[in-house]
């Protein structure tokens, strides 16, 4: 962030009623959806309205419509959540090719740096016992565990479950418990990619209320990060829910969701301590459309969806809902971005920011406790190009991509039935000079470039570049994590696996540089 | 309608508790928006969630994400509203040529014929007194005047506020009390088309209120027909909501609006009859995306807009609030249309629909009152042509067409931004021998048709051909009203001119054939 205007609301728990027995800063919650778009809650007009649970929590706290993703990928999404810094500062980018999108698969060499500083490792300070369950996505290797970056425990998996895999060309991805893999996806814990049927939500859910029902009894906070996954393809929906939805299989696992978050929440309520725990609900990226109808969620009216920098590609739904502290049944119009996560965690919990390095996120409790407004830009990356920017109402796109002509061709569409001409162009289009500018209030499909001849283009601009100019000039890259693949990474040997007899040996190293295609 | 399954819930309000003095039937309000889209509402997700009213008046009331238009077009759907039945058996469209939108502009000969029975002529056999404020849009000659066809008092127009005309070649539009007109549009109601300003909703409102107050101090029931226009191109606000929007001057005419409904419930609240007063809020048609994003709305992520018979086009958005009888924040995903206000009214003021003809409107109580769904189709009508039909969550397009190439070409482009091969079509293309279906829980969007070759196609299609063979067997359309025009029959000496100086000349008779070209 080039401006820090606000100072962190620091120990504003110490003010609060507190519904718990325990005093001190409040537990965190937040629940991370994967690939899920704007447009699929019912309180973002989904016209299906099937996530009840998730609009009352709305209704019950403040709803977030201008909430951006660091990134339309989940990985740099991720790990800019817990970094607080976006992606190519955290090196959660590629320099293989201009503006490509890059994540963790299981032959990727890189993850989480060292060097930085995760959410889950500062809030150990304040005496916090942290807890991921689901998609770690940060790296696979031993070294880039989560329980090497700060995390107590965790539950789920490094990568993304896809697969079944033949464990010959590539090992199936593992499930670990802390430290030690338990089994494997599709071996062990069944994905039934006919049927859609998988019972992970369930386990998942599990996990949390007994995490949950644990730390209540200990005198510490806790800090939850609920990063589940089964609104990414292969989309999947335990038994119960199969069938429940109007949208179909997607439909199913938004369902199941919404249920699981239900009773989440109500077991806060429960436990008398939903006025000490604070929740935030959003999503890593936009709607993979590429995937949809069956597989892929929506966007709303927004353009395009996952893997490209319009609207549709990483505007995100987002709930914050802490009883007795944020006022029911309000919107808020603050443009929030998953790196605000880490700073208001932060902040909540009575801890600075780390002051040594550039950190993006802002501390949202000035918009979430007082309504304040918080002026401060949204940045759009594509790999290692910023490729818009927005500032209040308009956006400015710097770079025009949806994808290759070549991928297109073959039938890759990141914006199926949508087409802005000159906008969503298959080859990348420079408007570094010229950028083509969007008004998100009047014009949310960014469907009606303002006229550069305009007066309102020039004032806009005026204000926009430089900003821009000081955001590039003073951009510290961060070594690039995700330009080197090996086989030999793999998850073939995964600690733990001697004890299941799933070990399985490794190709001799070839490492290359990965090929990112769009 | 071929299955009338359902008698209506007669004197279902004997049985209420009532919050007024006066017993007996309810007084009935409908909200008719004009060009509004479904996406237009914070509860359909528009982002900028500016119709805190409009949001409440749904929690406290019934939402309806499945209700239609009859038509994508005004005049068809508003005289549809009024009859219960569809334009081609109320005469409201064109034989001219095949599949064309047609309306009532002031060169229009036709209008509503005499032998339709209005919702306002059978309302007053149950003592009602019916007004109508707005647009009336049914025929501007003095023999289809609301007053000719049950209305007890109007305050508004027959035709758009388009304008200003020069009063040689063609007249302004008269706005009307009762059965004289009492000024025109641009020279005694000033809409200032640079600045979008015009005082024309306050107006609207303020008959609402006097209305309302002045039925309320009397024994009977009253019928309002709110059919206010300020979202119709040019759209307008008023002062004080100029600039008050997110989403521009289209925002700001929704603002007041907002405002205005929220102040129309209040004084239904502080005369302590709302527990009495039965409320529909809804559209005539899809937003014109023609006219975005200045002059247009949102349809949210449907395809297409006004003219269409795509989702856009005709899915509105629509409200039910009766307090103490609608239980509160419900959804129905009960298929509704504007014709089932015309039946369902009936119910309510406890009168029988006409038996002597075919209405299409249901009865929506058992659907608001008891949470039933009842099972009915949805005709899409375009002209004299049935374009596509939708049975539970299916839609088979037996036509598609959005404009013609020639009018495209020009610039006239009702999809906007969207292109689905095959879809939206620039000739018109016939499917009635193999429709293209669509699931619209699915993909409300209409972007992926079912295989031809799938089972779901053949399941589903055994089941639509069957009841499109009905209703075309049994369709005796009405003697079309929209295919001859003259200018000789224009606004040019309305009934009360004379006491405005306001009569022009009239021009020499020269009726030809209407061109209505898409």
């Amino acid at each position: 962030m080039e401006r820090r205007l606000l100072l962190p609301l620091c120990l504003c728990w110490a003010l609060s009623p507190g519904g718990a027995e325990r005093s001190g800063p409040p537990n965190l919650l937040i629940l991370l959806m994967d690939d899920m778009g704007w447009g699929d809650l019912g309180v973002f007009g989904e016209p299906s309205k099937e996530t009840p649970n998730l609009d009352q929590m709305a209704s019950e706290g403040m709803l977030f419509p201008n909430f951006y993703a660091a990134n339309p990928l989940c990985s740099p999404s991720r790990a800019a959540l817990l970094t607080g810094r976006l992606p190519i500062r955290n090196g959660f980018y590629t320099t293989n090719a201009h503006a490509r999108n890059a994540y963790t698969p299981q032959e990727i060499v890189g993850g989480i740096p060292d060097s930085e500083l995760l959410l889950p490792e500062l809030l150990k300070k304040a005496g916090y016992v942290n807890k991921i369950i689901g998609k770690w996505h940060l790296g696979h290797r031993p070294q880039f565990h989560p329980l090497k970056h700060g995390f107590d425990e965790w539950f789920g998996s490094p990568n993304c479950h896809f697969g079944p895999y033949d464990n010959k060309a590539i090992p199936n991805i593992p499930v670990y418990r802390d430290s030690e893999m338990i089994g494997r996806y599709y071996e062990d814990f069944k994905i039934d990619l006919k049927t859609g049927e998988a019972n992970l939500t369930q386990i998942y859910l599990q996990e949390a209320l007994n995490f949950i029902s644990r730390q209540q009894a200990s005198q510490q906070p806790f800090f939850l990060y609920w990063a589940i996954d089964a609104t990414h393809a292969p989309v999947y929906a335990s038994k119960h829910f199969l069938g429940s939805s109007q949208r179909g299989l997607y439909g199913d696992a938004v369902r199941e969701i919404d249920d699981s978050i239900g009773k989440i929440l109500k077991h806060l309520q429960n436990l008398g301590i939903k006025e000490n725990t604070f929740v935030f609900f959003t999503s890593d990226n936009g709607a993979a459309l590429i995937s949809a109808p069956k597989q892929g969620g929506s966007n709303g009216r927004f353009l395009c969806g996952k893997q490209t920098t319009f609207e549709g590609g990483m505007r995100e739904p987002a709930i914050a809902w802490w009883p007795g502290h944020i006022p029911a049944g309000n919107v808020s119009h603050q443009l929030g971005n998953v790196m605000d996560l880490f700073t208001t965690s932060l902040s909540l919990a009575g801890l600075p920011p780390p002051s040594d390095r550039q950190i993006d996120g802002i501390d949202l409790l000035p918009a979430i406790l007082q309504g304040k407004l918080i002026d401060r830009p949204i940045f759009y990356y594509r790999g290692n190009e910023m490729m818009a920017v927005r500032i209040g109402l308009h956006k400015a796109h710097y770079w025009t991509w949806s994808n290759s002509w070549e991928q297109f061709s073959q039938g890759i569409d990141f914006c199926p039935g949508q087409n802005i001409s000159g906008v969503t162009t298959h080859t990348q289009e420079e408007h570094t000079k010229l950028p083509l500018l969007f008004h998100l209030g009047r014009d949310p499909g960014e469907k009606y470039p303002i006229r550069f001849s305009s007066s309102e283009y020039q004032e806009v601009m005026e204000k926009i570049f430089p900003i821009v100019q000081l955001h590039k000039e003073t951009m510290v890259p961060g070594e690039p994590q995700l330009n080197v693949c090996d086989k030999a990474v793999m998850n073939w040997a995964p600690p733990g696996c001697e004890k299941l007899r799933k070990c399985l040996e490794l190709p001799r190293s070839n490492p290359k540089k990965c090929f990112w295609p769009h």
